[in-house]
């Protein structure tokens, strides 16, 4: 019997954008269904009572919440094609450390960038420069984070990317200017077919934090 | 070569009783270095210059920082011995789900409990109350989240209970009373002799808490 696959996601999320890449990279085919977040679907919250968010796996009918979670079971399960993370126990360590690293600097502090004003943008433009530093080190030489290929770590960092537009904007700062390696690295992935067809451009995006903003009362 | 095994760590911290639980449980000998948190170590800035925070387990010289992960990785290193994750990819992704959840719900939301007052120690109370009945569902009939075993779960949550103490007093609550179920749970932990001996107990901590507390000003 073949895999039944249900991604719940919504198109904007990063977080969403993770699974989407992993799935692409297994070549595994799926449903792709795009949830309304003011209006949530009986199913989502069915298959994910306890946090009602996106992304949800539903494998088989069986629901995978929390984005890298949802990376690790898919490189479980499909382990015959496109390894992600790395075999050798430290290796996979110091990959989970570095995806985590993006949850905890990355999204929260890109957040700030076109939310926030005066001396609370400032700050975050620091920090969020400063991260991403951080990441260049880790890069090193390498092509991507996972070495010669796409792996764990690129998979979790790259759909921050197509926020960058309205970090920049909103933001007011140039992060190729700061991060020329860190853009470099992104210019990269988004040539891989598996990335390149599973995330939205940094204009599409753009439009809706535009919108957001207008939404939530930013002038 | 014999493994040189290093734990940076602070007696009070649950992140770091998990590494303890899980070595003991793996019959690991490792020598324990207790920080000062105000003062630094040299070596903890060193092996862990991203966030500058215990635990950190140095293998062979090689640090991996963050509990769970390092909590995996010992899993994954010493796998010959007491397994933490299933090995099932589905069950692994859920003992991941729920350790997760310990740390999103259980230490955030205990912290208000000892450090709120009044509206916000009620809404924690609440809170923290419905993050145990949760977790009491998915125990369900179980000895313990992992089975018949001490699991990845277990050892992430068990450490929390150390602080339960804390909780109750100054949260004026009883958690015994809301969730005997989950202090079932605990009571069986205790007795295992990787736990006991890995965790210090609540009148310690207890005391730890009351002296937090004149340090920052809650009367």
């Amino acid at each position: 019997m073949a895999d039944e696959v249900i991604l719940l996601d919504y198109w904007p999320s990063p977080f969403g954008m993770r699974l989407r890449i992993a799935l692409a990279e297994k070549g595994i085919n799926y449903e792709y269904k795009d949830e309304d977040l003011r209006n949530k679907s009986p199913l989502l919250l069915q298959m994910n009572p306890i946090h009602k968010k996106i992304p949800v796996l539903i494998h088989n009918g069986k629901p995978v919440c929390e984005s890298l979670i949802a990376v690790q079971y898919i490189d479980e399960v499909w382990n015959d094609k496109s390894p992600l993370l790395p075999s050798d126990p430290y290796q996979r360590s110091q990959a989970r450390f570095w995806a985590d690293f993006g949850d905890k600097k990355i999204y929260e502090i890109g957040r700030n960038l076109w939310t926030k004003k005066g001396e609370e943008l400032e700050a975050a433009k620091k920090e969020f420069i400063e991260a991403l530093k951080v990441l260049e080190q880790e890069l090193g030489d390498k092509s991507y984070f996972g070495g010669d290929k796409l792996g764990f770590v690129d998979v979790a960092l790259i759909p921050f990317y197509t926020w960058f537009k309205g970090y920049e904007t909103f933001g007011n700062l140039n992060i190729e200017k700061e991060c020329p390696k860190f853009i470099g690295w992104a210019k990269r992935c988004i040539k891989i077919e598996s990335v390149s067809k599973s995330i939205p451009d940094q204009d599409k995006v753009y439009q809706f934090i535009v919108e957001i903003r207008e939404k939530i009362g930013i002038e």
